[in-house]
């Protein structure tokens, strides 16, 4: 039986609340086993963006990554929120190591081709991606990898990737080594049976009640491509998924995806 | 006999000069052996900060680090310069890795006591700063780590701390795992006897001819502190300290260190 290696993906919301990060870094370090974090953005990019006088281009509401805010996104997500995060966990006693995806080509990317939108310096992955070698080798010397949304080409590019992409494709890349448990954390305590009672969390969903679920409109539109993307996962060897409060990561209340 | 380890400091006036980086990696990619590369600042983290109205502070020509300057230097150095570094190295086949000083705390630091004067979240480092454990696991699976000039104090705290030290600091570190060359690239050819004329090269300097040319003002007020910091690292079992040319470190012209 392989070991379990849990990867957790932390949101936006999360990222720009110090306070909050800090409560999920002390709760992630009394985890046990293997672990590795995914980190997606948050508004400070965007922010520092308008303070430069850099209008945030969105095309059907994502991002458009030109030269300049490639930049930026570079600086926030790989310099300030890994950082930030890596010295976090340090300070819990986690030996954390921070990762774009061109650090020991560990994730390399093609640039989105330019179809209806030309999304810019914007990364897409394939099942090739993932250097899955390094990552058993950091894991085994008891390392948690700490990964931003930043990928590369392998050419010298860097390209801007979707944060929750990168934590599936880690998941699936590095099934067949571990029983991987991929947790995506947001500001609910799971997957709720009613959007208007936060206590409603659906405990449990397999892919026929998820099938059902959507069919009634119980899950509602912005959690579709997440939970697409999760049964996905599941479908592609990976152990479990579970949608969960970033602050309650050790307590029971979650949905727990199974593959049945 | 251990192996040889280079490692190559490069500072900011390379770092602003995007063509002259690329050409520094590609000559970098032909150095054979392990090898690590720690780089600067520039002039980019200066221009930022007045660009988002931050006047830098300056206290007898060092910059004081507050809060706001921190993130900002953690942003550019951590995350644009040290990710342009890695990508490019990457482009050119040499399968780099960057680091903070809090990833898999290589470096770890303490704040600056305040005695005159307050520097702020400037970090100082000492014999035991180095996880050397670490970076020989890292050059022993075939990767070159890529330090930038940002350590932590395993307290969840970031410092800004000098390029220059950081490299000595992982040469002496180093020294007794591998036979350590310290290479402090810059943009002239070597030690020059002759401030005027950029042919006149010194080929090799010892402890004693140091002091002959300190005493006879041919090494001039800018290089001592460098060339006093080269020949610490020297005397604490550096193998050779290198001045070179950043766009020439494959070629015969440098001025060699040695201990005797």
């Amino acid at each position: 039986m392989s070991e379990v290696l849990k990867i957790f993906k932390i949101g936006g919301g999360i990222i720009d609340d110090a306070a909050q990060l800090g409560q999920f870094l002390a709760a992630l370090a009394r985890v046990p086993g293997p672990k590795m974090v995914v980190h997606g953005g948050g508004k400070g990019a965007s922010q520092m963006l308008q303070d430069l006088g850099i209008a945030p281009q969105m095309v059907q509401g994502r991002r458009i990554t030109d030269a300049a805010t490639l930049d930026i996104v570079t600086m926030f997500y790989a310099g300030k929120t890994n950082k930030q995060v890596v010295a976090g966990l340090q300070q819990h006693g986690v030996d954390a190591l921070g990762l774009s995806g061109a650090d020991g080509n560990v994730i390399r990317a093609s640039k989105r081709p330019v179809k209806e939108i030309d999304y810019g310096f914007v990364g897409d992955l394939d099942e090739h991606s993932v250097n899955t070698g390094l990552l058993q080798t950091l894991l085994g010397t008891g390392l948690t990898p700490v990964f931003c949304a930043i990928t590369h080409d392998g050419h010298g590019q860097l390209l801007n990737t979707n944060a929750d992409t990168i934590a599936s494709s880690l998941a699936r890349a590095l099934a067949p080594f571990y029983q991987v448990e991929l947790h995506f954390c947001f500001e609910k305590d799971g997957v709720l049976a009613d959007v208007t009672d936060e206590t409603s969390v659906i405990p449990q969903i397999t892919p026929g009640q998820y099938q059902e679920l959507k069919a009634r409109g119980v899950i509602a539109a912005g959690m579709v491509p997440k939970l697409d993307n999760a049964f996905a996962a599941l479908e592609a060897g990976v152990e479990r998924v579970v949608i969960e409060n970033a602050l309650k990561i050790n307590e029971p209340v979650k949905t727990i995806l199974c593959r049945n």
